[in-house]
C-alpha cells in the first residue's frame, strides 16, 4: 500500500479586515456562521500586523474588506492578509471588495496617467488572490482587469425594487448625473417600468478658449419625478449639482440613488441641503452616524453577498444573482 | 581587457500581415522607409506560415495588422508573426492593430460570457509583444486589458476636423445612436463648437413580459444637422436605423461619422441608402470597391499612425497626439 | 464554529467547439453523458462568441475542439471557450485537440522562422488551460511545449490491429514516406510483428547547384505488400507520390495507414487514384461525405478519447492507453 | 532601405513621491539635475492620483520614496507611480527606498504571519520595478526577496566615521540592543577599531510559566563608552531600555546610531530624556522639527544614495559603495 | 444529464530521491505507508533518469530529498522528480528538503554574489513545486525566498528536551559560536530555563591593515557548562575552534547541538577529538558509519516530519509543531 | 532641466564555467577579447560558490559552460552564475550551452517520464537567462522548449567539410546508427553530393513475447565507405555495435562522425577498437588525454561559437551560419 487516503471536504471561512466590520459580522450572519478570529493592529509607523487565529490550511477563504478612507490603510490590510492566507497553506482565497479600490481609475484619460485599478488587480493576484468580488464596478470592463473569475454583484435591483416602492403612481425620469452614465442610467429605466431617461450634458467648445462651460438637462423631466442615479457619492459636488440644475429645469422631485456611499466632506452636508425627496444608498461602505442625515437610507447589501458567497462555495450559479439584461 | 564595446543604433523596422496592405505601405511611405519583405503563405488547412526576409535581430519592430473578416486569421497571422520576431531577437515588438480585434468583447455582460478583449491581449503578450498601439478602442477600459504600454490614439479629431469643414453656418447636434456612446458624443460636441447632445433610446419595460422596444431621440435634433457618431460601423443596421428614427423625429439631415469601418454585409447597400448626407471613415480597415458607395468619405488614418510609430521609436510623446481634453 | 462545510464532489462536462460535432457527440456517448448545452456564432465580421447554457463553477471541464480548415477560427473559438470557463470559475480546464494544430511547425528549420506549435501551447496556457490531450502528435517533443501534464494518446494500436486483419498470410514492409517517419515506421513494423522497414529518400546534391532532386526507395519492398504510414495526409502529394515510387520499384501493393485525415484538396482524388489497395485513417478530423472515397476506411478515435477522459477524471492511468514500447 | 536608426542616448529621471521632498530635492542636487515634475494629489476618500508633466518614454527613471507614516499611503503612492512610468513607456524603473516598508516582517515567527517584506517585493514588481535601492534592509536576506538586482547600500561607514571622531581617547565598546542585531555590531566593532562587543540579553525560562523577564548585559561595558547601535528606531522603548540597562550595569556613558529615525510617538520624548551622550541618525525619513531634540544628529543620506544612482545609470560598480567586509 | 460526478478522496504519496533512504523510509513507517517505488538510475554522463513506477494522477505528493554531498545530483534528482511527478498530472507536489540547499547562501555579502538559496527557491517552482517543507532553515528569512507556503519545522525542542537530560544540576550556558547565531542561542537558553547566553567574538580592527584576528569569548561561561549551538556542522573548524576558545576561557566542559549534520572532511576527526562530552544531531542527513565517532548522538528527525506532513495532508495545524515562542 | 543623458555603448563580456576552460579561451581568443576573471569554488559538502571578479552591470554576457559528467555540478555552476550576474544588473544573459544537458530526455517516452530538456530551459529561465545557444540539439524541437530566443548552431558543414577531403574517389553510404536520426543523414548526404542513405534496423516482434531483436542493415552498403553518423557518442555502445554489422554486411570501410563525445566509459576503448578508420567529433565536450586514442580527430568548434556570439552581440544574422537547407 503506497498512498494514504481521506475524504474530503470543502470548508468555507470568512476573515475580515477593520475597515467595516458590521458589514462582514452581518454577512457571517446571513450564511450562518461566524468571522474567523483575527490579530490585526497597527505599529507606531503605520505598518500593519494581521494573523489568523485558526489554522486556514486547506480552506476556502473570503477575504472581505470595505475601502473608506484611508483607503490605503484598508487595501495594504487585505493585501497583508492574503499574503498570510496564500502562505497558511489557503486552498483558495477570493477577494471580497464591495467597493473595488480606485475603480474611477480605469483608463488612462491623458498620457502618462496610471491606470490604477488595473494596478489594484494586479496587487491583488501578486498577494495570492485567485478570485476577486464587488459589487457594481464602475466601468464593467474592470472584470477583466483581473485574471480569473470576478463575480460582479449588481445593487441595482436591490435598489430599484426599493425606489418603485416610493414612486407609485409618479410620472418618473431616470436621470445620468453625467454622459458617461447613460448607459447605467438605462438600465434602471428598464427596471422601473420603460420610464423615460435624461442626463445632464456639461458643454464646452473646444474651438474657443477659456470658455466656462455650462450645464443643461438633455431630455424630458418637466413636471416629473427624477431619480437621479450614480454608482458612488464621494464629495456629492456633481450630484448636488445635478438636482439644482433639474430643480431649476422643471423637475417636480428628485430622489437620488447610488450604490457606494463614499461621503467624503462634504457630501453629507450637500445631500442634506440639495433639496432631493430621499437619498438611497447602500452599505458597501460604512457610513458613521455622524455623516447621516434626514432623508437617507440605507440598504443592506449584505444578504446579496451572503448569497454570492454561499453560491461560490457550494459551486452553484452566481449569475442568477446579477444576471438578467445586464 | 575582459569586455567588447561597440556604439549602439535604434533599428526601426515595420512588419506587416497580408490583411491591408495598403494601409501599411501608406504608413511606410509616410516614415520615409519600406515593409520589411515577408513570405507568408496558407497551407492547404488554413495553417499560416510567415518569415522574415531579413535579420530583425535588436530591431524595434512594429507589427502591423488590421483585423477585417476573417479576423481570427489575421489575427493568428499576427501572433505568428510575433513569435517568429521574439525567436529572432527582436529588441522590442509593439503589436500595431488599428482596429482593435474583439474589443465589443470587453466585459461579462452575463455571466460565462468570455472578456475576449482581454484575452486578446493576453494572447499578444503570450506570442511576445511588449507594447500595443490602436486606434478609437471600443471602450478606453482596454488600456488596461494589456501589461504594459498602449498608445491609444484619437480619430475623433482628425474625423471632426473634416466635418467641420462640411458644416459651416449649419445648425448641428451631435447624436449618439445608443446610451453607450453619449460619452464619447460628448468629445465630438466639445470638439464642434459645443453644440448641443442627443441620443437614441431603445427603452423597454422589464416589469411587462415579451413588451416590444421603442426607440425615441432624447435631445435637440429638430430642424438641426444631427451629427451622428459611432466607432465601428458593422452591418450598419443600428446607424441605418438611427438615421431613420432621427428623421421622423424632424431632424434635417444626417452626417455619419465613425473610425472604423467594418462594413459586413449588407452595410454598403444599407448606408447607401439611408437617406443621410454623407458617411465619413477612416480606413482602418480595407475597404474594397464593391463596399465602397456614393456619399462614402475614407480619410486615411496612416498619418496619424506613422506619426505615433516615430514618436514611440524616438522615445518623443505621443502624447500629444492625442491628449487635450480626452 | 467558525467554518461552514460541505462534502466535495468531483464533475466532470464535456464541452464541444463547432468544428466537429460528431466526435464529440459520440465521445459523450462513449461516456454516457452529454454535451454541454453551449451558445456559439459568428459576429458578422468573424468574430466568435460562446457562451455554456449551464453553470461550470467547480466543475472539470473538457473543450473538445477538431482543427479542420478553416483552422484558425476554430482555434480561436477553443481559446475562448477556454477563456469564458476560466471566468466562469472551472475548477480545472483539459483541452482536447485530437489532432493538434500547427504541429508541423515544431522547430525553426530556418533562422526567423516561428515554432507556431509551441506558440499554440503558449495560447492554450494564456487562456487559461492546465491540461491538453492530443493523439499521434506530430513529434512527440511537442508534449514539452505545454508546461503541465499532456495526455498523449497513440492511435497506432487501432490502425495496426485492423490492418493486420487484413494482411493475412501477406508479405509486408512498413514503408516511411520521407527520412523523418522512419523511427514511427519502426514502431508500427514491431507492432505488425517483426516485419521490415524500408523509406523513400528524396536526394540532393548540394555541392552542385540547381540540382534535380530524385526519389528512391530504400529497403527491400520488391514483391512485398506495403503499408505505407504517415502521421497526417494534407493535400496527400508527398503520400500519393511515394506510391507511385513504391509500385514503380516493384511493391506488390500498397495500404495507406495515417491518424489524421486532414484531406485538403485535391488529397481525395489523388488518394482515390494513387492505386493503393485501401486508406486507412481515423476521424480526429471531420471527413465529409464529398472527400470520402472508395476504398477510404475511416476508424473512430472516440472510444480512445472516452477513455483517457474517464481516466483523467478518475484519476486512472492514461499510461495504459499507450504505453507498451512507445 | 527597410530599418530607420538613430542613435541611442540613455537618459536619467528622477521621480520623487510627496513623503520627504527634501532628501529628492537633495539627491537631485548631488546630481546635479532636477525633479521630474509631477501632479500628485489625494482624492477625498484617500485615492491617489499622480501623474508625470513630462514624458518618460524611453527614460531610466528611479522613483523615490521615503516611507514614514502614513507608510502605507506613501508606498500606494509609489506603487502606482510605477504603474504610471511602466504604461507610460519608461525604459527601466529602479525604485529608491532608502527606508524599506515592511522590513521588520521579514519570516514567520509564528505559523499564520504573513511575510510582508517579500509581499512588498512582489507589489514592487508587480507594478513594473526592475530593480530595487534601499539603505541598511533590517536584514541583508531581504535583498533576496526582489526577483531581480537590489542595490543595498550601507550607511554604517557614513555613521561610524562621524562617531569614530567624537571618540577620541575613550574605551570604546560597541552594544547591540538584543540578540538580533549582534552580527551588525561586529561590523560596527570592526570599523571602530577593533574594538569589543556586548549585547543586552532578554532572558526568560520557558520551563516556568509566567515568569517576567529579566535583562542583562553581556559583554564588557564598565566603566566604557558604549556606542548602542540598532537599524532603526521607532518608538524608542527598546533603545531607552538598553541605556538604562547599560548605565545600571555601569557604563560611563552612551551613544546611539541608528539608520532609520523612525520616531514614532514618544521616541523623541525618550530618546532626549534616555541620557544618552548623542544620537545619531541619517535622513533616510523625515525628522520633523517638532521631533528634534538636543543631542540629536541627523547626517545627510543623499550623498550616498545620488552616488549610487549615477553608477547604476552609467553602469559603474556600485559595490565600490558598501563592500569591504560587508 | 451534462456532467458526471463522483466522490473526491485526497490521497496522499511519499516519493522519495536516492540521497537518504533510511530517513524516508523511517518517514514512512511513522506514517503507516510505503514509498512509491521508483525508477531512477544514472546515464554514464551524470545525467539521472526517474520514474514513478505507480501512477500519481490527482494524488498529493511529497517530493522528500535529502541534500549531502554530491549536493547538486541530489538537488537535480529532486527537481526532475517534480518535473515527473507535474507532466503526469499530480495534485499538489510538496518538497520536503530536511536541509535547505545552499541555505547559507542567503544574501549578497558582497557585490555580485549569487543569492543561491533564493535560486533554489526558484528552480522548485520552475520545476513545478507549490509548497516547501524544511527544517531549521539557516535564517528564517529563507522562507520569503519561495512564493507559497512554506513549513518550517524547529529540531530545537527535539534537541534542547534531549540535552536537558543530560545537564541535571549543572551550571549551564548557551553560546553561539560566531556573531550570528546569538539569536538562535537566545531561544535555546530560554528552552534550558533562562540560562546566560554568551558567543564567540572574532575581532579585526578595519582601520589597521592585515592586522590579525583574535577571537574571545563574551558572556559569562567561566567553570559552566558550555552548549555550543549551531545550525549546521560542515567542516567543524568554526566549532572545534569555538570549543577550544571555551575550554581556554574556562569552560568546565562543551556539549556540541546542531540540526544539520553535514560532516565534511574532516569534521568527524575534528569533532572526536575537540574535546567536547558529546555532540548532538539529527539525521536531516545521511551519516555513513566512517563518520560516527564516540560521543556523537543522533536523534532522528523522521517523527517530526512525519506528523508535519500529516497534518498537512489533513489540513491540520502544522503550527503545533514549532510555534510557542519562535 | 529635469534628465540626466549620455551615450550608450553595447559592451559584451564572455563569463565561463569550470567544465570546459580551454574552449571558452579558445572562444575569447578567437574573438579577441579575455574571460571575465571568476571566482569559482566548491565548499566542502559540494555547494557551488561564484563571484565576478569584475562588474557586469548593464553588459551583454554571455555564460558559457559544458557539459561533461558530472554534469548536474557543471549545470548548477551555470544556474548560480546566471543569477549573480542578474543580480548585478547585466543588461542580457545568454546561455552558451554547446552540448545541451539532457538533450535525450525531450519526450515522455512512457507515461511519468519526465521531459527533463524542458526542465533545464525552464531553470535557465527561471535564473534568469533571456537567451539560448547550443549546438547540434538531439532534435530540433529542443528549440522550441525555451520562452525566447535560440541560436542553434550547426557542426554539420564543419565535419562534413572536413570528411569530404578523406574521400576523394570513395563510393559512400551515410549511415544512421537506428532509425531516429535518419533524418539527419539524410542532410549529411546531401552535403557529401546527393549520396545513398541506410540505417540500421533493430527490429522486435511485438506480437510475440520475449522475441530477441535483431539488428539488420536497411540500405546499399556493400562494398562502400560508410560515413555513420551521430549528434552524441556516450558509452559508444550503439555506434561500435552499429560498425560491426556494417563491416559484417560488406561495408567496405567505416569513418564515424559526430559531434558531441561524450565518451563515457568505455568508450574510447571500443571505439579504438571498433574497427573504424577514423572518428571524428568537435570539442562541444572536453575530451581528456586519457581518453584520446588513435584515429580520433578533434575539430575545434570554437570558431563557430565565436562568430555566433560576435553575430548575436552586433545584431547580425547567426542565420547564415547554420542556414542553407537545414
Amino acid at each position: 500500500m503506497t498512498e494514504l487516503s481521506r475524504s474530503e471536504d470543502k470548508r468555507l471561512v470568512l476573515a475580515a479586515g477593520r475597515a467595516h466590520p458590521e458589514l462582514a459580522t452581518e454577512i457571517a450572519e446571513e450564511l450562518g456562521t461566524e468571522l474567523l478570529p483575527m490579530s490585526a493592529y497597527d505599529f507606531a509607523n503605520g505598518e500593519i500586523y494581521v494573523r489568523s487565529g485558526e489554522s486556514v490550511r486547506g480552506k476556502d477563504v473570503f477575504v472581505i474588506q470595505s475601502h473608506p478612507a484611508p483607503l490605503n490603510n484598508h487595501l495594504m490590510e487585505q493585501l497583508i492578509m492574503i499574503d498570510s492566507m496564500k502562505r497558511a497553506s489557503a486552498r483558495r482565497i477570493t477577494v471580497v471588495s464591495p467597493f473595488y479600490p480606485y475603480a474611477r481609475q480605469d483608463k488612462k484619460g491623458r498620457g502618462r496617467e496610471p491606470i490604477s485599478a488595473r494596478l489594484v488587480a494586479d496587487l491583488y493576484q501578486a498577494a495570492g488572490a485567485s478570485r476577486v468580488m464587488s459589487v457594481d464596478l464602475h466601468t464593467a470592463q474592470i472584470q477583466g482587469f483581473f485574471d480569473g473569475p470576478v463575480d460582479h454583484l449588481f445593487a441595482i435591483p436591490l435598489l430599484a425594487d426599493y425606489i418603485r416602492t416610493r414612486l407609485e403612481g409618479e410620472e418618473v425620469t431616470v436621470v445620468s448625473p453625467d454622459t458617461g452614465r447613460v448607459r447605467v442610467a438605462e438600465q434602471w429605466a428598464d427596471r422601473l417600468g420603460g420610464v423615460p431617461l435624461a442626463f445632464v450634458h456639461k458643454s464646452r467648445d473646444l474651438t474657443v478658449p477659456n470658455q466656462a462651460e455650462s450645464k443643461t438637462v438633455v431630455g424630458d423631466i418637466e413636471g416629473r419625478v427624477c431619480v437621479l442615479i450614480d454608482d458612488m457619492i464621494d464629495t456629492g459636488g456633481t450630484i448636488a449639482g445635478a438636482v439644482r440644475v433639474l430643480k431649476e429645469a422643471g423637475a417636480k422631485d428628485v430622489i437620488i440613488a447610488a450604490t457606494h456611499a463614499v461621503f467624503s466632506d462634504p457630501a453629507a452636508q450637500r445631500l442634506g441641503e440639495c433639496g432631493a425627496r430621499e437619498v438611497v444608498v447602500t452599505n458597501t461602505l460604512p457610513i458613521p452616524e455622524e455623516k447621516r442625515f434626514q432623508n437617507l437610507t440605507v440598504l443592506s447589501i449584505a444578504p446579496l453577498i451572503a448569497r454570492a458567497i454561499r453560491e461560490v462555495f457550494e459551486d452553484g450559479s452566481v449569475t442568477s444573482l446579477f444576471d438578467g439584461d445586464a
